[in-house]
């Protein structure tokens, strides 16, 4: 018996010889020149036009993510593009690909906590509660709560209060915005040290108040990051770094192995 | 004799434990609510802040290129997320693999050929001849112009009419634009058949129109597909077609192979 | 205070003008024309030369991995190879991107179940009881088990029979073997349907078997997979279907959005 | 009017519920227990078994290529996996994606250079002319001959004669060797300064011997290393490097930025 086939269909985007449509809207007459890059991510994630307020939140989002200096991402990338300079796109691909658990995750691992606490967004909740309960089971599974901790900025990643700022300015300061900080107090008082909120955190908390799926979070940080990486690939074009990084490593590593010279 | 050390520097950032800095802006206090994403990587790239007109025309050349409905690039984002779905960072960078010579490099080598032909962009230059230049030698060389000629959109990419209007209306549109519809004309008439100016084609000219080094050209091509990449991600999380494609194609493909059932 | 520097060390091996070492061993001298591929890989993963039992089993379990026909990695690979033929690197790359916890992750889950149930081999243990833990743990959880269930081959994965007839041969089939088949009668006869014993769910097994490390699983397929796209890619260079295939889901995919022509 | 519809075939290989057939063959009952790794790469590749002197040769060209230290690209593969350790596969890719025109991609452009040069193998050739020519022509376009010079393995590359030892005792040194070794020769008189023929060049001659297309030949590169890349990234596991590496890198590069605290 056949295989019954099932239809193949996407919303993205069609063209004709004289049209290019993207989620419903004309490219050329009703996007190029209204849209920044950030609206057209909106666009492309949700299917509709951010109005002011979004665009406002939802770019300072995006753009939290772009650049955070040598990271190992833009090292990978760095080091693949000395080897094939002729493929930058290769080069930016191996840098996003250890946007994973460790890094970037978290803002996915931090929005499914919370919407998987609060589902409803406008029901009374004692947040509190719910806080103490998020930690307490952490705690008991012995699982780190995402979003909190940072190797450098302590006691307080400086991008929160900022991006919690403009989330007020715009609406977006609700409870998933509410319930994170309270985590975090909650988090640090049974661990008894510093546990800063973290920048994954509070755009893991903004995506819920934005009504995102949770799976759009990591997204966020790998588009930025291709941004950022981008960059790190002019400048590794125009003053090399990645060469040296190697002889000075590959020299390292192998020296108590190598006879005596 | 031990290798010489060389310097290990960068200029794209630096964080302390209160401070992150990106290109010389303070980022929570400069950046963040200030910058759309397309600014950000203005600032990735060049250093500085776009003004106005800058900002528009920038904007307007990246957003170009996020979104053209199922590429080879979306699907092979879409199969590979079929059997990682945990890893969308590494569906990202699968779709960003293609970007090469094929479908996205020509912007790279569109403003290589323009900016190579005309070095400096205040000269005097007959450019009518500069254009008949071109597209000998590349005739002459069997080689095809970059930038030119689209399998669906003819006689006119409806995107390069729209991008020069802006890049009109923000003081972008000088001699490589104009060089570069001289070369389509005079390809067009050379080849007796219809070879539309491109947006890649028309992108790459904008490039140099704003100074840009061309290494940076298949970068822009780069970041927006990532953007457009995450986009058809969340589809297919949610409305999935990868694994019908898969199930036909193999079905299709060892047909002939299979014995019958 | 400055950060304490930590040594940088690797054992993989090292250089001189004249030579070069692999694991302790001299590459010229001593590798090439005595070891095939699948010994080299050995020796890189466990530091020493396989013997002839070793190489045996070890050899198949890597060859079983290589070729599946037209997977949605191989397409992502072929799709990828259209855009960016002069980067095959590249296509490979994007290929392996797909190799998560669907298709090839089972492997290192099956042998880390099969070790955590059963960390000594050599104890004596009743391996019925382990499993009917090991499946009503999670059918407890409502986890499906690593390692069982195919959607093409039923009732019997043709692989997993001729794999442990090599492992009697070569000695390797003990304990997790035994444990993994017993799991699989269990699984089938809880579910009350066909729950075959795939290749992964065997090649998981006989890595316990051989005393590696579960993080060494997904490994194997990864390399093994290197190689079949490899070929998959000289065949699109050959016989390209990518193009097709692009042509035909595009279409499809936004028939319904597109005005009549 | 609607596109014409291509047939989409591959002969790599198919499945039924109790069969998997590879390049014509049955795996398990033909190819498991009989072929080395090596062994089924060729059949990849050339959909044949290889004779014992292939096979000898083959694998040794392959095992070649897959270990040479801490190179960039094991770099940037133990790089990706600190930030996505669940994600083993994406951190093989990162590897490969540098595996580019300067450090695998020499392999293919040698062999294309020589099977440009040479285009029937049993042709009487002049080589020393053929020899002369290539020099000449490579310096008169002020490019490089690929396959020649090293950074360390001066004056002799140590593959290299071991290399030819096995073409010869297995019958694979003929005109394309011969041909390689006379370039060198030519080209090392012309420049004046030591450039000792690489394994890279030595792998792409024997692929002309052996009948390869030139596009084999960085297959070939990119599937041994994908072999090296998992024993990388076991250490990497087991003794980890890679976040003391970001560390200084990050110090050194962004000190002259930072301000003194």
């Amino acid at each position: 018996m056949p295989r019954a086939r099932r239809p193949i269909r996407s919303e993205m985007g069609w063209s004709t010889p004289d049209r290019i449509v993207v989620r419903g809207m004309d490219l050329p007459g009703e996007i190029l020149g209204n849209f920044n890059l950030g609206d057209m991510a909106f666009l492309e994630l949700t299917g509709r036009v951010p109005n002011a307020n979004e665009s406002k939140i939802f770019n300072a989002m995006v753009v939290t993510l772009v650049e955070h200096g040598i990271t190992p991402s833009a090292l990978a990338a760095r080091l693949t593009y000395l080897g094939a300079p002729e493929a930058m796109q290769a080069a930016v691909a191996a840098g996003l690909c250890g946007l994973g658990s460790v890094f970037v995750g978290s803002t996915e691992s931090c929005a499914k906590m919370l919407v998987e606490a609060l589902p409803d967004a406008q029901a009374q909740a004692d947040l509190p509660a719910l806080a103490r309960r998020i930690v307490q089971g952490h705690r008991a599974r012995k699982q780190i709560v995402p979003g909190l901790g940072h190797p450098i900025h302590k006691p307080v990643d400086p991008r929160v209060p900022r991006l919690f700022a403009i989330a007020k300015d715009t609406g977006y300061y609700g409870s998933y915005a509410g319930l994170i900080q309270l985590v975090q107090q909650e988090a640090e008082r049974a661990a008894g040290k510093a546990l800063p909120l973290n920048a994954t955190g509070a755009i893991g908390a903004l995506c819920c108040e934005m009504g995102f799926d949770w799976r759009v979070c990591r997204g966020l940080g790998v588009m930025a990051r291709a941004v950022g990486l981008v960059g790190h690939l002019l400048e590794e074009a125009r003053a090399p770094i990645a060469e040296e990084i190697w002889h000075r490593i590959e020299d390292e590593a192998s020296e108590h192995l190598r006879p005596e010279q």
